[in-house]
């Protein structure tokens, strides 16, 4: 069974396949007590009760994003409750921001010690007033998770943590450039009136279909759908075109590396074309596997090669792991899988971390304070919630769960892929981190439709794609379920 | 004593100085229990741990913003205790962003509710799996605290609530603009690729030395301080003059007015420039008081006209009372003092409010979904703290005590300045929100080094001001305090 073509498709290392196994014998033991035994579904989704909730919270905001109102008392580990008291299996957790899934119990416990309530209630302004124990909190965060980068930068989520590593970025090639010279006043004084030379022109490039967030730093370097960005003034900021790749890849891999070469040649034209256009690029934005644009993978090579043509030109690469980071592809970050030569220049975070932020070289710190600041500074609330994470990530050995129950997933999908072949195709993915696509979007849409009524929480992205986001205790037998109704919906839809 | 002239300077109404009497005459009953009488200075400050700490965490991250590392366990009321159990009397609170001081029991006691610290921990995404509570809890902050406007959104911080605010304007404007129709495919395609038409060159107008955030829509519209923008990109976006009065006002109303009108006149001007340069203004963005800028004040009659121009010119107006909110100017939102024709398009906040996020009209809302949207949309955990905060001001009549405060401190500075009139200057503000000028930068940063060492934690803003913020709880005794140690500093420097 694991012939090199399977383990080559699963993007498995001989190490990681003993792992699978030794799971596989050992058998799950269940990570998060009282789970029910799988999904129940009593009324339509959204159930009467959501429904009217849905009303009284429409005379006071937009609603149109909201698919059920939640009951998170009654919520546990990967069941998500509704108002309506279904009971859905949740493949998506709120976003693909739930670590430990709902009400697990060593996060009720998190503040039953006095002094982390009081971390959590007197929320300082970190950058000026952090308590006492802030430098050893952080150190033990950059010690146990950090990507091989020696600085941490705390925010609130992911668009701040992005918006907030171009400012790095931006200081850092002002700084080489500039040299180690004071700032001129004719700088000083033009900066404040947004206009060159303080406020210079300079740009990050990033990949179509790319999602890096929404403010409107970040949403200059967001491509995915059209209804994120239009009316909203941007940057001219280049972008680059992000490698297609054909599935599966094994039978695809000659065109596929050609995808990587036009693309990476792509990059490199832009540098040229917006150094000419004056608008120099300072740094590059990517995500390891570009998320809400559709799961679109690039191999590793790739990387590798975009980390070269960033270093040749000067410039930064930021890898934005806020979906990606946290465990669920395996590894700890998905760019570990890449074996770059050095660690890329800042890594951001945010939702399964519940803290936003960035690891960063010690190039990215800016040498003068006040640059890179604001009132709050991350929430030392979030990050004691977090070294909670990452202590039941270590005891219960998740990323070796994610790694057995996103094996499993994948070999399911695989042979559902086999098996109505002219309605999915192109599985894809790391850990549980998975995709496959629907042959069009009204497919998909019907498969997400149809999954709710069978209990099953999931998600799209992309035009066509059905995505996976469970939470780092999905585990085996949750996978059988997922899998056993996702066969039923595609024996409806036949 | 209460003549008109004071009462005038002191911004009171007539039965605002009878509150004051009534609050005298009672007698103040302390706030918060087991406070210190007074401030306790014991060592330089920072002190030896500190220093330590700020070595440790220097190695980490930049940090030469931080002043002192402080011991939440034992901080308490409007005092907060060091690493080195020095206690500060703090006037500055987290730069303005705690109501209720530190350690208030009613805080303490929020997570205590077992249905509270599941909100707090199973972190919805709002936007798309709200809990079933959330339109009531929403709905409870509206009523209670809503200035006139209708709907909410709500965000994580100051930043992200103007950067999404200045996306409900653009939406607003460019469907005024485009009329009841579809978007076009050009504007569909483009904006993905960040160009016009889809992604228009649109504006918001900001004034000279306003603070709006440091992400880069922004920060865009900060103009503060060089350091706060200088290597940052920036917008195109129209700044203009913002008043800046002499004092006593009514020594100075005749010169204060012709600022006013200067002022609106440049806004007018502004509105023709750049929708001659081809970026129209869609929106205005302003401070009821231009605190990091150094806290300036306007008249009532400047923001009424501001409005009036906005409306003539379809743009719409944003206040962003992110500093300014929440109790501190002894009304609860600072702009409820200009008695404007109607509400403001958009009323922007956070610190305070631990919540980020605004209130604005039902215009603002997009017509369509997922366009001002992210992950997690604001926070249950805070919004449960802050309906806690707003329970303990109303019961224990905080505005009342700000208002009570706000004037001795007010009286207290104005007699300051007469005694020490060569080195204070043009005493002001609102409620506690006041502030004080040094006649130079270099005094104000003496001032607020030697407060310090006589155990008060101040602030200072724009080049030469010292600037209170003391929480909600702030009483006469502490007033009295501070005053008493100011008048020391001031005589040491005399």
């Amino acid at each position: 069974m694991w012939s090199r073509a399977l383990r080559s498709n699963l993007k498995l290392s001989k190490s990681e396949a003993c792992i699978f196994f030794k799971n596989k014998i050992r058998g799950a033991s269940t990570c998060v007590e009282g789970e029910p035994e799988g999904p129940v579904v009593k009324t339509d989704i959204p159930g009467p009760k959501s429904k009217q909730l849905l009303q009284e919270l429409g005379s006071l905001q937009q609603v149109g994003t909201i698919q059920l109102f939640a009951n998170y008392d009654k919520s546990i580990g990967n069941y998500l409750v509704d108002a309506d008291d279904n009971i859905l299996l949740d493949t998506y957790t709120q976003i693909s921001s739930l670590p430990l899934g709902y009400n697990h119990p060593e996060l009720l416990k998190v503040f039953n010690d006095q002094h982390n309530m009081k971390c959590l209630i007197n929320r300082p302004a970190l950058g000026v007033f952090p308590g006492e124990d802030w430098p050893k909190r952080l150190n033990g965060i950059l010690s146990e998770i950090s990507p091989k980068l020696p600085n941490i930068t705390t925010m609130m989520c992911g668009s701040c943590s992005n918006e907030n590593a171009f400012k790095n970025i931006f200081i850092a090639y002002q700084r080489k450039k500039r040299g180690d010279v004071d700032f001129s006043e004719e700088e000083k004084s033009s900066c404040v009136l947004n206009q060159p030379p303080g406020a210079p022109k300079l740009s990050i490039m990033s990949f179509k279909n790319a999602f890096h967030g929404r403010t409107l730093g970040s949403l200059s370097t967001t491509h995915s759908k059209y209804i994120h960005k239009i009316d909203i003034p941007s940057f001219d900021w280049p972008i680059a075109t992000f490698p297609q790749y054909k599935y599966p890849l094994e039978d695809n891999q000659r065109e596929n590396e050609e995808q990587d070469k036009k693309c990476l040649s792509e990059v490199e034209e832009l540098f040229e074309k917006y150094e000419k256009k004056g608008i120099p690029v300072a740094g590059i934005i990517v995500e390891p596997i570009q998320s809400e644009g559709g799961d679109n993978e690039a191999s590793p090579q790739f990387f590798q090669q975009l980390q070269k043509i960033a270093k040749k030109n000067n410039a930064y690469l930021l890898i934005d792991e806020v979906q990606t980071g946290g465990g669920c592809t395996g590894k700890f970050w998905c760019h570990e899988h890449f074996n770059l030569e050095t660690p890329p220049d800042i890594v951001t975070f945010s939702k399964k971390m519940q803290l936003g932020g960035y690891f960063h070289t010690a190039e990215m710190t800016p040498r003068q304070p006040a640059r890179v600041f604001n009132t709050w500074m991350g929430d030392p609330g979030k990050l004691i919630i977090l070294q909670t994470v990452l202590r039941v990530i270590k005891e219960q050995k998740l990323l070796d769960n994610v790694l057995h129950t996103g094996t499993l997933l994948k070999i399911g999908l695989l042979e559902l892929e086999k098996e109505f072949c002219y309605l999915l195709n192109s599985t894809r993915g790391r850990g549980t981190f998975l995709a496959v696509n629907a042959t069009d979007s009204k497919l998909r849409d019907e498969i997400l439709t149809k999954l709710k009524a069978k209990g099953i929480q999931s998600g799209g992205c992309g035009s066509n794609s059905v995505r996976l986001r469970p939470a780092l205790i999905f585990q085996e037998h949750h996978a059988n379920i997922f899998l056993d109704k996702f066969r039923q919906v595609l024996k409806e839809i036949n």
